[in-house]
């Protein structure tokens, strides 16, 4: 299931990215799982890791060869090599040798990354024979191939595509995304890469990514589990010839902004897609006394178990938002100043039901494919947005089928 | 659904104490909905209640009330009178005042309680017509009839009784409790109201009481919401003329731990029958750096959607419970020294699966009503347990179809 209609962007090429898919079969044989991407010499490439301290073993030796100028990508999915111990980093290194030693490089310049099911060992000998077919099949073309390669428990690719013009010439931003369930970002997320054609040098680019993910991969739950495998990759390979000095001139900033979207675009489409998804819950809220507090206050109620299953029902139970908004962990939390507000009907004010409520409207509301909620806490200037998908019986069913 | 058999113990009286029921009708005539309890002259009476910031009008009175030598408890199941601002307030008053008119007493001994649905206003004629009946009907007996009366999505009565002796002396321990869904205790939990014939100073009755609720309701999850009524009771009628002086001695180390098993029981029933409870998790965390480090593990397993999900299918998924461990927000976690146990199987050591792992026994354990799950942080000398349950699609439908 997932959350109206969404197709999948027309993708311009990005000069100095190819990319190639690939069927290793590796946990079914009906489709590409193998993707590998090629970055043009002198092309700059960064990345941000999940924070989970059980990361995956190609986190970390993606996280390694990231000082080594990266060449390519190699990412599988079907299976993620997380809990795979000391076997599952030699496992990922190897991989890293069979791709280089098709392609004239050395190991350390291939970043690897897996998503699907933990705790199983990499088929290797499957990913071996299955590279040589991806590799001939680099293409500039290639965009959609991989976002459908990289899917795992996902219903439909995920795609963003921004122009940039800068000093009267074009760039191209391209980024593609897997991701459903295990959704809860904390620093990076899920599988999302993104590549330009601008030159950035790696500082800037890496400043550029981070301000991004944390606006927008890090502000999405499904279901308040952050994944051992997330990472997000932003590359620049310089074809275009268009330099990004600075992310504070005005070019700099247009860039950003764009690079912004694009990532914003993702992170939307897996919440969408989220694991059973019916329905999205976007929440803002405003008047916090400081960033970390509206923060907190949008994500304890984007992952109340009891919030997701009244979007599901399409129920309007605004004593479950009420109860989550007093959970969370603000101090001195005046009730009576809190306003609750779903789309532009008032809610809860005073600490009760606002006057104007109507339970017949706010049902209306809470029956669209993307509903609005805003919770306004009078007690400052700073305001946070997160996003959250509904939890349906189909959530239950997909992560209880998960393996079998 | 729930989990197991469960037998309501033969609880016996506890002097100075009495009980009666009523229905009010307030969400359904089927069944008493409204609960008297009278305590002696002279009883002590301490609680500890939720700290939800939006805590319901009730509890605000009855935290006000505490103050003034209660002699009585009113309850009312099917509506919480929670979200309910200065209106709900004045209700909860009307309520006191109602009971204490009937009683001979004043509106500010009584303690009120509500639990069912949040931001409905108090059908205050109803309850108003139902008290003289429950008045009527106060016997020492009244035990299992409360506790059937302020069940809301609870599917069986929950109550536990010890004996304690003191002295040559006999003492009893009595408790009941409610709770199924909007369930994270923090602080209190739920209603639990437990009650004792010792002679216990308001001091130390609420010393002891804190220390019964931190390690056992405030250590169960079934959803991780907390609700906005918790509230737990603790009275020390005095009746049976044994005097507990001190927590610290030999008797009142027993009588302490008497009352902690009480209130064990009640939380372990709750998450029995917690909203469409299959299987119930017991989570212990051990070689913790400190308490908190453990509780903090323990309680990011017992809340993850993934995990309890897993539980259900009875699926030994241990993938999920590492990147649980591994989001966590532990500082340093050393993941190589790790190990996770379910029952007494070895299930991953060294970063990887153990040697000793063997899916199919993991599978057979995880399908018991009761699974184990130990994790060894390697770290320190602390340790935690939490009880959680698994996540259904009966929870989906409870929590969809609640209001309609």
């Amino acid at each position: 299931m997932a959350v109206g209609e969404q197709l999948f962007p027309a993708m311009p090429e990005v000069g100095g990215i190819r990319l190639g898919t690939a069927c290793a079969g590796i946990r079914q044989n009906e489709r590409d799982d193998l993707v590998v991407v090629e970055m043009q010499e002198g092309s700059a490439c960064s990345a941000v890791f999940t924070r989970n301290a059980f990361c995956a073993a190609p986190v970390e030796i993606a996280r390694d060869h990231l000082q080594n100028t990266p060449r390519w990508l190699l990412i599988n999915s079907g299976n993620a090599n997380a809990g795979t111990g000391n076997r599952g980093r030699s496992d990922a290194l190897e991989t890293c040798s069979a791709l280089s030693e098709g392609c004239g490089g050395v190991a350390g310049q291939v970043l690897p990354f897996s998503t699907g099911v933990i705790g199983e060992f990499l088929p290797l000998e499957a990913i071996r024979s299955a590279i040589p077919t991806a590799c001939a099949r680099l293409s500039g073309r290639g965009w959609r191939d991989a976002a459908r390669a990289i899917m795992t428990t996902d219903t439909r690719e995920k795609g963003s595509t921004r122009r940039c013009e800068i000093d009267g010439r074009e760039v191209i931003i391209n980024g593609i995304a897997k991701g459903s369930g295990m959704i809860h970002p904390d620093m990076a997320t899920m599988l999302a890469f993104v590549a330009t054609d601008a030159s950035v040098s790696p500082q800037l680019l890496q400043r550029c990514l981070q301000d991004a993910v944390s606006g927008t991969f890090n502000r999405i739950s499904v279901d308040g589990d952050t994944s051992t495998n997330d990472a997000c990759v932003l590359i620049a390979t310089g074809a275009s010839g268009v330099d990004i000095e600075s992310l504070d001139s005005g070019d700099g900033m247009r860039f950003r902004d764009r690079v912004r979207e694009v990532c914003a675009e993702l992170a939307e489409q897996i919440v969408t897609d989220g694991e059973g998804a019916t329905r999205v819950l976007r929440i803002q809220v405003e008047q916090a006394a400081s960033d970390e507090e509206a923060l907190c206050v949008a994500r304890t109620i984007a992952t109340s178990p009891l919030v997701k299953t009244a979007l599901f029902a399409a129920d309007p139970n605004w004593g479950r938002i009420l109860a989550a908004v007093g959970r969370a962990p603000v101090d001195g939390l005046y009730i009576n100043a809190v306003e609750i507000w779903l789309g532009d009907l008032p809610v809860v004010s005073h600490g009760g039901v606002a006057e104007e409520y109507s339970e017949a409207r706010a049902a209306e509301i809470m029956s669209r494919d993307q509903v609005k909620l805003l919770v306004i806490l009078g007690r400052g200037t700073c305001a946070e947005t997160c996003l959250t998908c509904d939890l349906s019986y189909d959530y239950v069913r997909i992560n209880a089928e998960y393996r079998s």
